[in-house]
């Protein structure tokens, strides 16, 4: 490797040969929330509150106490957010190795089936196909799936809510388990409000997105947006999760670096 | 510029070639914050409630609901959040240019003098002896004061407190004014728990890192830790504060890449 990487990487940002694309959703009080079951406790919506504004609460300055869940918005799923992945060591946001928090991303377009269908599902046949023309996964690589999702600017579209549950799309159980045992992934990211297909409560296992990847140590990524401005492969992602004591996920401003050809 | 900088990035990553090093204090209750006088308005600890825990609450998940200030903990300073930043369209965490995330890092150490004298206050003499041995500041940089502070594990010795004011290290009015008008930065960090030194209220003028700095559409970042773990020059500091809409300011995971010799 060249010793001058970190030198050609900054120069290249500073001139924008590498562009930075941001890959997160606003944190607004209207911020799409989970919706889960009224037998479960909710998490909290985005709330901001003043404590100054040039004023004589703060002559000079301006800020504000803010409160959320940790998996509000653009958000960080560590493996010790579910039961399969409690016992990891460096499964919480402060426990977590840092060196995962750089890695490279592939992107998966699902975003003509998704249009046609609001609760596709990707499997492994999708993935094998989109390998026949990118290569093979690479180890420890985010995968993300771009369904457009995204652009469903108004909350109640974009969680879908139905009477049997929401629609959205996600994986297959068999998709997930196939990133998780043929492949090496770092983790993987969507642009639904969850990691998990809307009706993923009814798979085998439930919530695979969930229970299988926390249960291999890997993490999760939800309510990404801008995934129409990457390419396939060679992204990379940024993805610095506050260090919340024991943090089971946290909101995160997640970037990506992208180099033009 | 070489087109496969991103590519040979991700793998020095992956074979520890570049190092992540975490520049970031654990947020839990007790992570101290900036304490003000009685007349002005506070700013909110760290606080953290769970939600669920593999329970009846949430069988299978567990997650927590978080508050803070935006500048409690390991945080970054928009220019906004200063009177003298108010009017920079790109000055709020939700609308400054993300090509700013990503920077290289300059390193002064002033771990030495801090030791010495609490109140220690780097000058502009300081910083040109440093350019001397270690080059000019960079364009675009992040200036780095390392002062050890953050070795203050005891919040009570961390803000150090006095019936005048704080006693922490920072920059005088003429450093700050030094980085602004005769170099280029892209901010200024510390390990305290501001920007400014303790006694920088009595400054002319008062709080220069943030008068002079935001006044320039500059960054700030507070509560570092591991400054020790940097090289003088060379390292690219990654800073991507929470996309909060009309944000002063986000407590942050802030990590920098280190590239071994």
């Amino acid at each position: 490797m060249a010793k001058d990487t970190l030198e050609k990487l900054a120069k290249a940002i500073a001139k924008k040969k590498i562009r930075v694309i941001d890959l997160t959703q606003t944190l607004r009080p209207s911020t799409p929330v989970i919706q889960l079951p009224p037998q479960f406790a909710p998490s909290s919506p985005f709330s901001i509150s003043e404590i100054s504004h040039y004023d004589e609460k703060g002559p000079a300055w301006y800020w504000n106490d803010i409160a959320l869940g940790e998996h509000t918005g653009t958000h960080f799923d560590a493996p010790i957010h579910w039961v399969t992945g409690k016992d990891y060591k460096d499964g919480a946001t402060d426990t977590v190795d840092v060196q995962r928090f750089v890695a490279p991303a592939v992107v998966i377009n699902c975003a003509k089936e998704a249009a046609k269908d609001e609760k596709f599902l990707l499997t492994p046949k999708h993935i094998l196909a989109w390998e026949k023309k990118h290569g093979q996964i690479p180890d420890g690589a985010w995968v993300l799936m771009r369904s457009d999702w995204s652009k469903r600017t108004d909350p109640a579209l974009f969680l879908n809510a139905k009477e049997d549950g929401p629609h959205t799309p996600g994986p297959s159980a068999d998709a997930v388990r196939f990133l998780v045992e043929e492949r090496n992934v770092n983790g993987w990211g969507v642009e639904a409000v969850g990691t998990d297909a809307g009706q993923g409560f009814a798979f085998e296992p439930a919530f695979p997105a969930h229970t299988l990847m926390h249960g291999a140590n890997k993490f999760g990524l939800a309510s990404l947006c801008n995934l129409d401005k990457l390419p396939p492969t060679g992204a990379v992602l940024i993805v610095t999760p506050l260090k919340i004591e024991r943090g089971s996920g946290s909101p995160v401003r997640v970037i990506a670096l992208v180099q033009d050809e």
